[in-house]
């Protein structure tokens, strides 16, 4: 039995809290920390059995009984955060992304290095039962050489014009899961990006200095060609499919939803909208991902998206963001290379 | 090239005329008769190229040149002019049913035989793409021993009143077909039937001594139970679904739609409904089961509806009929020795 | 919060206990019971932090911080615990069937009348999310008025021959399920059961005096037609489809699979086989009937599935059985009036 | 009733003969003309019905009671002939694409305009039942403002590599046709491109100088970005899907397949590959195409597929072939002005 302490306690945070309290076998939840600790907080800390709710991260970092730490605090908080609870001898999880400065997360790199601790980022989606389902599929050699992989990828709705701002941009932000994704289908690493960016939601979205529609081409290591297409906002709900398509055939997954209910009528044939909301449809990955995490510390084996998986996609974010201003290809190389890596 | 003489030029016969101009390689049609025969439809037979119309079928009869006849004419006449055709030396295609009457059909069997023609039933359902590969599903061997055989059969709209007061009632009006298709799907025979017929669509119809929605059980003769729901009326079109479930699997068929569309927005996913008019949905089917009639005489093979198969659905029709009646599973044996056969 | 107890710890009381402790927000298991308690049992009760475990019930009948039980024992304790639990002051769910004797089932209904207590009946299909969006969609009245209801029910593999034998028979242990569902989508009642039989899945089976296949067709006092078809086997895994067709459009739902990976290639364009098991299928079902007791008893609101839920598909079961042992259909008012209903 | 001339009896001009015959209402087929006419050609269209074989075209252009033509011959000879058919006086319909050369095109153009008569390029897709259920969703409103457009188009087999030499690259050969649908579905006109080719089926491809597979990047002048996907082979079948996205819904179409039977079993849910071959897929459509030519011309309304229809995919195909080499986007813009349109 792991104990486990949670750093910061908003959506995410309570999520993975829940998660514990439910699904994960070997873990319980010890402690909760959170600076803005208010009422409403403690009350539902109580009422998932934990016992110990703090204003101060460090009483979680110096209580030896603590194995694991989740960084569920925001991102400019998850690097300083990531290093100390490392160097306190913790493992960590840590809410994705790592960071948006590749410095930054070059430094949790060498911590993890010098710690010999279990660092897991938080791509949730890997951990999803049509994503593995795919993955599966790809890996045990059904659909033959990798050809082209398609990802869509589309919000119901755009965050808050505040939350943009300070997002790091869509490619960082939204399209980073998608990155991680074509990775984690493909097996495959990205070495150079096109992206062609629109305003098609919301003009205020540009004028903040961001878009919030893409389609993004990539070229792997492997001979592939992926492509994504992502959107701020769809109005039947969250969209998340995608494709492998090779040399032995091709695999989809399509969208879940609520029921699988159908009503025939003088209207048409109908079926459910995609799940709406993002913690609903990925729930039960949530819930995998900590569990995966716990099992990689009991038995001691590698996480399944370790830290250098947390850089990756963020170079791929750099050179996308970068095609999209200079309207040219940038290769993952050329991004790499000014940060020495 | 084998010529044609169509008697009856209503809707059916057109259908008929129509398929063999476009589908129909080795027919051409020759002569049609109708003894209703207007303007109109002379016009319609110029524009098809076919120059010989009559008000007197017996024209198409004497004519030498005319090798098979398509009997498209009322219910009533499908017996005498069947019998006459073949007493001329003509091969036959006749409408479905042959006759509600047992024994005419018992006539028509007679003069079958003692013809030495072709003789072809039609049950254009038997010929319909979704239909034959459910059946050779069946017939590969792929779903194993036959268990369970499901029908749904739901027309878009009741025909009218004054239809229906003659159509012999839905079992052999509307049923027959899937009757017809129990003995397609199954390759067996029906031994028992179980009807529950009620009025659920108008009340009218009722009163006209009909029923006019029912679910019907049969026992097979291959240790199979299958069961068919119909309804004069459903909403969203012309329903056409069948399964044949069995030790080794499942095959099922769903409706055909105009085109694959499929519409995703905040009301939902909605497809296309189902094709609303039978003429439309077995098109195909209405032109392959003439050229399959044609090619039989051609090769001089068998047909592959033949008056037996005709004879078979009128007495399990018959059967459910009394089934309904009487309250009661009636056993075709029981039919079948009333006319001792 | 209602401190539960359970007694009979096999598959489904663990089934329950695992979803209370992740699912059941106003609930903790406190106690279990079971004549057979052996030290896995222990062991699991502790992994699920339930503390006290017991050989006899009687220790949980008599606990006074115990408001509800749950009653997991064989078939044939049902009635007998539901009677003490009760007249114990317990709130109690009790697994379905209630018992297969209706005299049985009578004493349970009076003794949950005199005590004023909760007592539903463990239909769990009721709350799975397919059915209740089917059953919301007729409620909503967007079918219409309705005309026939399909339901097909097959296991993945028969139970044993030795269960089998106390099973009370198909009707009564396995289709009882589609009663209660065609009860709980239509909202009427069964009058009448014309139910066809037969063994195609194991010879075994009929030498124990049972049948594994049938066909069951109800008339409803609400003027429908319901049809429903069981087999004990289906290789493809656990078949569960149902529909209801109106006058306003039709509702159908069909089965939920592992992930809706979808592979194309020169075979064909396989999907995921329907879950096989059904813990798997229904495990979210589980835990929203217990979760629905619960709230029954936190808001002292009715029971969603009540012990006149628990006898009714009993009565039909019966009228099912003796339908296909006479061979003709069976009103339920001919079983009702036998036990004085 | 149109007499039509056909000039190129191969595959797609059969096709076209048969359609007619079939399908067309107001046209026949008085000659056909193929510098290469054989006996086996000659035996088709007496079949056809077609009284007069040629193999010289002029016979059919000075033939006076022709009035539309066909120009089915190779590629090379579509300039020439639409000139002179075009100054005979004939309508002209010709297949895709008008020619590789833009000079040509112009020349074709200017004949057209000059002409007065009807001239209709061969993008037979436009005219396919699934292609129009998706242009009509779009143009109805029903998808709001258009954001995403995505064509995956894969064909079964590449073809043979003599074919390729001539081609003139996937781009002019393969994608035009989806270049043409991104035009069609959106109403839009393409103003860059950005294509990303690779050779993933066959190195012999890549050393005859052409990629197999090809994702294209589009940027509309209504604000929409377009994707297309592409590979000369997909071993499940001819590969034809599109989807609309807009701020309100999206519209998407998948394959056809020759029946709707699914079989489930211990392997799977499997369902139909898509049609193999293109001429089995889009036969309703090349039925479609001509009659709606035959159609303009009798009523004297404007052609859907006009000249300038026939020159912009090959200005889009010219850009992606410009856009592949030099590896950076094109602006169509760049590649008109260097042939002063």
């Amino acid at each position: 039995m792991i104990n486990v302490g949670i750093i910061g306690v908003g959506r995410i945070g309570r999520v993975h809290g829940e998660s514990i309290a439910r699904f994960v076998r070997n873990a319980r939840v010890k402690a909760v920390a959170d600076p803005c600790l208010n009422e409403e907080a403690i009350q539902w800390a109580k009422a998932m059995g934990i016992a110990e709710t703090y204003t101060d991260y460090r009483k979680i970092l110096a209580d030896a009984d603590i194995e694991a730490v989740l960084i569920c605090a925001s991102t400019d908080q998850h690097t300083p955060l990531s290093i100390e609870a490392l160097k306190a001898g913790k493992h960590v999880f840590c809410e994705k992304p790592i960071d948006h400065d590749v410095e930054k997360i070059k430094e949790v790199l060498t911590a993890v290095g010098e710690s010999g601790k279990k660092y897991q980022v938080g791509f949730n989606r890997r951990f999803d039962h049509n994503f593995r389902a795919l993955r599966q599929a790809v890996q045990s050699g059904k659909i033959g050489r990798q050809q082209i992989i398609r990802i869509t990828s589309r919000d119901p709705e755009p965050p808050s014009l505040d939350y943009i701002k300070v997002s790091g941009g869509i490619f960082l932000d939204m399209t980073i899961h998608d990155f991680d994704m074509v990775r984690f289908l493909s097996g495959a690493e990205v070495t150079e990006v096109y992206a062609a960016g629109s305003v098609t939601v919301d003009p205020a979205i540009g004028e903040a200095g961001d878009i919030d529609t893409a389609v993004i081409t990539m070229r792997l290591n492997n001979g592939a060609t992926a492509v994504i297409d992502n959107c701020r906002a769809a109005c039947y709900g969250y969209d998340q499919r995608a494709e492998v398509f090779g040399t032995g055939g091709a695999v989809e997954i399509s969208n879940d939803t609520a029921s699988n209910a159908v009503i025939s009528n003088k209207d048409g044939v109908t079926a459910e909208k995609p799940m709406f909301f993002f913690l609903e449809r990925y729930m039960m990955a949530y819930a995998a991902e900590i569990d995966a995490f716990i099992e990689a510390i009991v038995n001691d084996t590698p996480v399944e998206v370790d830290a250098h998986d947390g850089l990756a996609p963020v170079l791929i974010g750099l050179a996308a963001k970068k095609s999209a201003a200079e309207h040219r290809p940038v290769a993952i190389a050329e991004i790499s290379a000014a940060y020495g890596l």
